[in-house]
C-alpha cells in the first residue's frame, strides 16, 4: 500500500460491493491500520452455474494481516455477514464490532464452526460507544433499515471524518427505535471528509414508504380476509415480522410459524424486544387445525419462491402440516428480488389452482417497501453530512453513477466524488484526493464446502455442459501396430439419448475409427496427445454438422502397445 | 374425439398457450373439422438449459390429420408463428390463412426450408373475406397489437359464433389502421357462444396506454437530447419504429439501421405502407460519420439485452461501425421482457460506464407501452361480444384466473367460465358447455435443427451436469483374474480444477481400486454391470462426504478377460 499511497494519507477502497449488489466489505487505511467494514457474500446470478456463494478475494488482507484493527458490522444482512466464515478461514481478524440482533446472527453462522472463533472475540458495541485506536476514533450512528440495529460507522482522523452510512433508508415513522438524526447533522456541521454512502435505489426517483405504512395495509387486509391467512416475509426483517403479529392481534388471530430462520427471528426478536406478543398469541404449528380458519394465521419463509421453504412447499403440496383449502389467503410481504421472479411465478400459480387467494405487494395492496434510500433521502444524508469526498457505494456501476450525480446536485464539487470499481484506491491528505492505484481484488467462488473456491474454468465447462452436454469416446488403440483392436465405447450425457441414436452413434464411431487410422499411417511414430485433439476436433465438427450442437468431446484413449 | 365429445358438438382445446406465455395452438373442432388457431414456440425460462425452443406436441394433429381445414393465424409475433415449420415437418396443413405483413414474416421463415411449402398453400386473408366450410364461416376482426395486421377469428356454426381475440389492447388512437369495433359490436349483438380472449395482462388494473402516446414522449426526449441518439426497440414492432422515424424527420435528424431484423423491418415496412420516411432520411451504416451527432440517430436491434445484438456489440465496443462517444444518448423503446433483467441490466452498466447517457421506460421518460389489453380494455371486450361462455387463454394460471373473474364482473355466468390447461377439451352442444375430456398434450424441446426434439432426460442430465459436472474413472480390469492390471484414468469436467487436486484424485482412485477388488472377491463370477453401478454409488458418496458436490460419476470398464 504505501506504493500507492504515501504513509500520511487515508486510503479508502472496497474489496466488495461495487459495481454490484453484494459481498460488501470495505477497507479505511490509516497510519497503518486497517478498518475493515462489513465482509459478505453476493448470490450468483443465472450464469454461475453451480456456484453456492460469491465472495470477495481476501489476498490483500492475508498480505496485511498484521495490520488489521477490527471488522466493523453495519447490519445483519447476508451480503454483509455471509462472508465472516470464509474470511475468519483465511485471514486473523483480532475483533468483529457488530451491535444488537447482528451479533446473534453472526454467533449463530459460526455456531457450525467453532474452531474459527478461537482467535476472534465479538465485541458488541452500543450507539453510543466509542472505540479509540491510533489517531482514529470510531463511532456509530443508527439508522433505519430492514432489519434492526443497522449503524453508520464513522472514522474520524485528524485529516476529517470519514463517514460509512452502510444500508439505510429514512424512515420517519419507524416500526423500531428511531435514527439518529441529531448525530448525522453535528456530524455535517463539525464536518465529514468523506462520505460512503448506499446506492441501492439510487435510480429510484422520491422517498420510500415508511414501514409504518405498510403495517397499516397488511392490517386493513386482514381485516378484508375471511378465511385463513398465510403471510409470507423475509425472515429478517422483523419490524415487518411484528406489524404482522400486531395484525394478528388486532383481528383475534392465532400465529403460527413455519421455516427455521422464521422459527429463529421469532425467539431473537421475543429476547431483544423487537417482537412483542400477548401470551398465547402464538401457537404450535401442530396446533393450527384446533382453530377456525378466521382465528388463525401461518407466518412462513418462501417469499422468494425458494424450493424448500415452507411455502414453496405448502404451495406443490408436500408440506407436513398444511394442506391449502379453499378460503386461503396468501399474502406476499415481500417483492420477488430479480432473479427470483420466475420461482414466485410458479409457486403463485400453483396456489392458484389450489384455490387459494394470493395477494402481492401492488399499487392496491401495499404489503412491501424497500429498506433502501430513494433519491429525496440520499439527498437529505447528503444535505445533512455536506461531504467534501463523495463516494456512491452498495450498487451497480448506473446506480453509483446517478448518485454520485445527486451528490453534485447537493454541492459536492464533480471532481470530488469518485466512481471506484472494487480494488480501486482513493487516496486522501489534508489538502486534495485522488485515485492513487489499485489492489488485489476479484471474486471467488464457493460450491460447496469442502473444498471452497473454484476457477472460472469450471463455470466455463459447466456452461459448455449444461449447454449442449459430454460426448465421451473410449478407444483401445495400439500405437505400434496401428490397429483399433475392440470397438470403441460411446459415453454420453445430456447430448442426446442413446437408445434413441443408435444410428447416429455407430456413425461417430465408424468416423473416428477412420479418421484415427488414417491418421496413424500419416507419419512413423503415432503421438497420442495430438492424436487426442486432433480427432477432439474432428469429432466435434462431425457432431456439430449432424446434430447441430457441441457437446464438450472427450476421447480417451488406452494404449495396448508396450510403453518405452 | 368422437369419444370425447359427440359428433354434433363443438371442441375447443389448446395444444399450447394455456398455463404459459407461448407456443400458442388452439383448435376448433366441429363436424370432423380441425380449424387450428395459430402456431408458436416458446422461449424457455433458464432451468431448460441449452433448449432453444419449446413447442407443442403435435400428436393430436398428427392422429388427425385428415381432419384438418386449416391453420389461420392471428399475427406475426414468434408465440404465434414460430412453430410453423416444426408443424410442417410432422403435419400435413392444406392452407395457412394469414394477413398482412403476417405472410410475408411466414414466408420469410420459410425461405430456409422450400421443401415444406411443397403441400401448403399460404392464403393471404384481408379483414372483410369469409371462408365457408362445412356448416362453419370464418371471418375476422381487425384489432391493434404491438404489431401490425393483428386480426380476431370468428367460426360461426349453426350452434353459435366463436371468436378468438389473438392478442390485443384497445388503443383509441393507434397509429396504423383502427380496429374495428362495429364488427365486434355486431358480433355481441347477434350472439357469441364463446369467446376466447388474451390473458396476458389481465393482472394489470386500468388501460394500457396508447402506442401514440409514446411516440409523443419519444417525439419530445429526440427535441431535448444534443448528441447522438441510439434507440433500440422490438424489431417487430413497425408502429414504434415508425414514430421514432417520424421523431426523426421532426428534429432534422437522419436515421442508420443496425441489426438484420431491424433492417427487415424497414424494408417490408416501406413495401406495405405502414414506415414512411421522406427520401433521404434513411442513410447507410457506413455514412454515420459523415453527419454531426445531433443530425443522426442509430435505430438498433437488442432491446433484450441479446448478447450478439447491434446494442449489446456497442455496449461492449465490439461493434463494427459504431464507437460510443462522451455524450451519446440511449434509448431503450422497450421493456426487458421477465428472464431479460440481468442482461439489460449488463448492457446499461456497459453504456454508463462508457460515459454513454441512459434512458429507460419509466415513469418520467414514457417510451414504452405493452401490446396486451389492460383489465379495463378485457372488460369492454366482454361488454361488446357478450359471450355466453368464457375461455381465458394465452396466459399463467394467475392470468386466465383473474381474467376469469372479469368476466364473471360483466355478465358471465361462473359456470360457464372455463380455465384450462393445454389438453383439455370443452364440448359445447345447443344448451350447455363442458370439459369433456382431454387430448394428448405437451412439451417437445428444439435443440439444434439437424434432430429436433431432445427429452427430459437430456435436460436433467444437464441440469446435473451444470450444477456439479462429471467425474469419470476409466479401468482397464481383468474380471476372470480379479485384477486392475493398469492405474486407472480419470477425466473430469466442470467438477474440480485436475491440476490443483492431484491428492485428492489419487484418494479417489485409491479409494475406487480398493472398493472394486473387495467386491470381486465376494462372488465367484464378476457381474460388471452391476460392479459399475456400486462402484458409481461407492464413488459418488465418497466424492460428496469430501467435497460437498455431487458431479455425474461415470465408471468406465475395460475387460481384458476373454469373453465367453
Amino acid at each position: 500500500m504505501d506504493k500507492i499511497k504515501n504513509r500520511f494519507e487515508i486510503g479508502i477502497f472496497a474489496l466488495g460491493g461495487l459495481g454490484e449488489v453484494g459481498k460488501n466489505m470495505y477497507v479505511i487505511d490509516y497510519l497503518e491500520q486497517l478498518f475493515i467494514v462489513d465482509s459478505g457474500i453476493l448470490f450468483p446470478d443465472s450464469h454461475l452455474l453451480g456456484v453456492d456463494y460469491v465472495i470477495p478475494d481476501y489476498t490483500y488482507l492475508q498480505e496485511n494481516q498484521n495490520k488489521i484493527v477490527g471488522l466493523f458490522i453495519t447490519h445483519g444482512h447476508e451480503d454483509h455477514i455471509g462472508g465472516i466464515p470464509f474470511l475468519l478461514k483465511k485471514v486473523k481478524i483480532p475483533k468483529i464490532y457488530a451491535a444488537g440482533v447482528t451479533v446473534d446472527l453472526i454467533e449463530n453462522k459460526l455456531e457450525e464452526y467453532p474452531e474459527l472463533l478461537g482467535e476472534t472475540q465479538i465485541v458488541e458495541f452500543k450507539s453510543h460507544f466509542v472505540y479509540e485506536f491510533n489517531k482514529v476514533t470510531v463511532s456509530f450512528v443508527r439508522l433505519a433499515h430492514s432489519i434492526p440495529d443497522s449503524f453508520a460507522i464513522c472514522f474520524k482522523t485528524d485529516l476529517g471524518t470519514i463517514v460509512h452510512t452502510g444500508d439505510f433508508k429514512i424512515d420517519l415513522t419507524p416500526v423500531g427505535p428511531g435514527a439518529e438524526y441529531d448525530k448525522l447533522a453535528k456530524l455535517g456541521n463539525d464536518g465529514v471528509l468523506a462520505l460512503l454512502s448506499d446506492s441501492t435505489n439510487a435510480l429510484r426517483p422520491g422517498f420510500t414508504e415508511s414501514e409504518k405504512k405498510i403495517g397499516a395495509s397488511i392490517k386493513e387486509l386482514f381485516r378484508q380476509v375471511d378465511g385463513r391467512i398465510i403471510v409470507a416475509t423475509f425472515a429478517s426483517n422483523m419490524f415487518r415480522v411484528q406489524q404482522i403479529v400486531e395484525a394478528c392481534v388486532q383481528t383475534n388471530r392465532k400465529i403460527a410459524v413455519f421455516g427455521r430462520s422464521m422459527e429463529k427471528t421469532i425467539e431473537v426478536g421475543q429476547q431483544v424486544g423487537y417482537i412483542k406478543s400477548p401470551k398465547g398469541t402464538i401457537v404450535q404449528p401442530e396446533d393450527i387445525d384446533l382453530y377456525q380458519p378466521n382465528e388463525i394465521c401461518l407466518l412462513c419463509t418462501g417469499s422468494q419462491g425458494e424450493p424448500l421453504a415452507a411455502l414453496s412447499r405448502i404451495a406443490n403440496g408436500s408440506h407436513r402440516l398444511i394442506k391449502l383449502m379453499p378460503g386461503d389467503t396468501i399474502i406476499f410481504s415481500s417483492n420477488p428480488i430479480p432473479g427470483n421472479q420466475e420461482g414466485v411465478n410458479k409457486t403463485i400459480n400453483l396456489l392458484f389452482k389450489k384455490g387459494a387467494n394470493v395477494i402481492v405487494h401492488s399499487p392496491i395492496a401495499d404489503t412491501h417497501t424497500t429498506g433502501h434510500a430513494s433519491q429525496g433521502e440520499l439527498k437529505l444524508m447528503l444535505n445533512l453530512l455536506k461531504p467534501k469526498y463523495f463516494i456512491p457505494i452498495h450498487g451497480e456501476y448506473r446506480m453509483q453513477r446517478v448518485h454520485a450525480d445527486l451528490a453534485i446536485e447537493c454541492g459536492v464539487l464533480p471532481q470530488n466524488t469518485f466512481i471506484l470499481e472494487n480494488g480501486d484506491v482513493v487516496a486522501i491528505n489534508d489538502h486534495s484526493a485522488r485515485i492513487a492505484g489499485t489492489v488485489t481484488s476479484g471474486e471467488v467462488y464457493i460450491d460447496g464446502e469442502g473444498i471452497g473456491d473454484i476457477s472460472s474454468t469450471i463455470i466455463t465447462e459447466r456452461r459448455k455442459l449444461s449447454s449442449d452436454g459430454m460426448f465421451s469416446l473410449v478407444i483401445t488403440i495400439d500405437t505400434k501396430k496401428k490397429t483399433i483392436p475392440i470397438e470403441p465405447q460411446v459415453v454420453s450425457r445430456g447430448f442426446i439419448y442413446m437408445k434413441d441414436s443408435e444410428t447416429l452413434t455407430k456413425k461417430f464411431i465408424d468416423d473416428a475409427k477412420a479418421f484415427l487410422l488414417q491418421e496413424m499411417e500419416k507419419g512413423k511414430e503415432v503421438n497420442l496427445s495430438l492424436l487426442k485433439s486432433s480427432l477432439a476436433t474432428f469429432l466435434s465438427e462431425k457432431i456439430y454438422q449432424t446434430t447441430d450442437r457441441r457437446p464438450i468431446v472427450i476421447p480417451i484413449f488406452m494404449d495396448l502397445a508396450p510403453q518405452n
